[in-house]
C-alpha cells in the first residue's frame, strides 16, 4: 500500500538535514549547490534530500536544465497545519490549567503573608 | 547519533494507525483493549504503535497495572506548531497571491463589461 499523503509529509520532516533545507529556503529559492554550502555534505547526498522532499511535494524544483532552483512548496505544510488544528485546543487547556495553578499558589501566597502580617500584632498582645 | 525530539514525533506521526490512535484519544483517556476496537489489529500490534507514540513523548500511560489509560500529551505536538511557525507565511502569502489573481480577473471583467455596455450606443451612432 502506498503511504498516504500525510505520512509521506511527515516521513520527509523526520529528518534534521532536510528540515535544515526548509528552512534554508525560506530566504528565498537557491540552486543545489548553494544549498550545500552550509551542508558538510556531497552534492549527491543533499540531491537525494531534495529528491525525499519534492516527492513529499515540499519543495518545488525550477525546470532550467542548468539551474533547478529548488522553492518551498507550502501546501503540504499547510495540510499538517491543518492536521493538527483539532490538537490544538490540548495544549491550550494545558496553559489554562497552568494559569490557574498559578493563580491558586498566589492566592495562598497572599493568604500566608496576610496572615504572617497579622501574627506578630497578636504575638504583641500576648506577650 | 539519536534522532533529535522533533525527527523522533515527525517519525512516529508518520503512520496512519498512530495518527488514528491519537485522533481517538482527543475523546479522552482510554485503556489499550478499548483502543484497539476500531483497529483490525491484535493488541501486540496496537502496544507496538502505542510504544512508539510513547518514546516521542505524544502519549503518557498511567502507572496502573491493570488499567493503563493512555492520553494525549501535548508538548510534543506543541513543539511541531511551533516548527510550523516560521512557514506560515508561505501559504498565507499563496492566499495573497490568489486573491490577488482573483482581483485582477475581477477587474477585468467589469472593465469588458463596460465596454460592452457602451459598444452598443456606438454602433447605433455609427449605423
Amino acid at each position: 500500500m502506498a503511504p498516504d499523503r500525510l505520512s509521506t509529509t511527515f516521513a520527509a520532516l523526520a529528518d534534521p538535514t532536510r528540515r535544515a533545507i526548509l528552512a534554508r529556503l525560506t530566504l528565498g529559492e537557491t540552486s543545489v549547490t548553494e544549498l550545500a554550502e552550509p551542508f558538510d555534505m556531497s552534492l549527491p547526498a543533499i540531491s537525494k534530500h531534495l529528491k525525499v522532499l519534492e516527492r513529499a511535494n515540499l519543495i518545488v524544483r525550477g525546470r532550467e536544465a542548468q539551474w533547478r532552483p529548488c522553492r518551498i512548496e507550502p501546501r503540504a505544510l499547510k495540510e499538517v497545519d491543518h492536521w493538527l488544528e483539532r490538537y490544538r485546543r490540548f495544549w491550550d487547556e494545558s496553559l489554562d490549567r497552568l494559569d490557574n495553578y498559578l493563580r491558586e499558589i498566589q492566592a495562598k501566597e497572599k493568604k500566608r503573608s496576610r496572615k504572617r502580617r497579622a501574627s506578630p500584632a497578636r504575638k504583641g498582645v500576648l506577650k
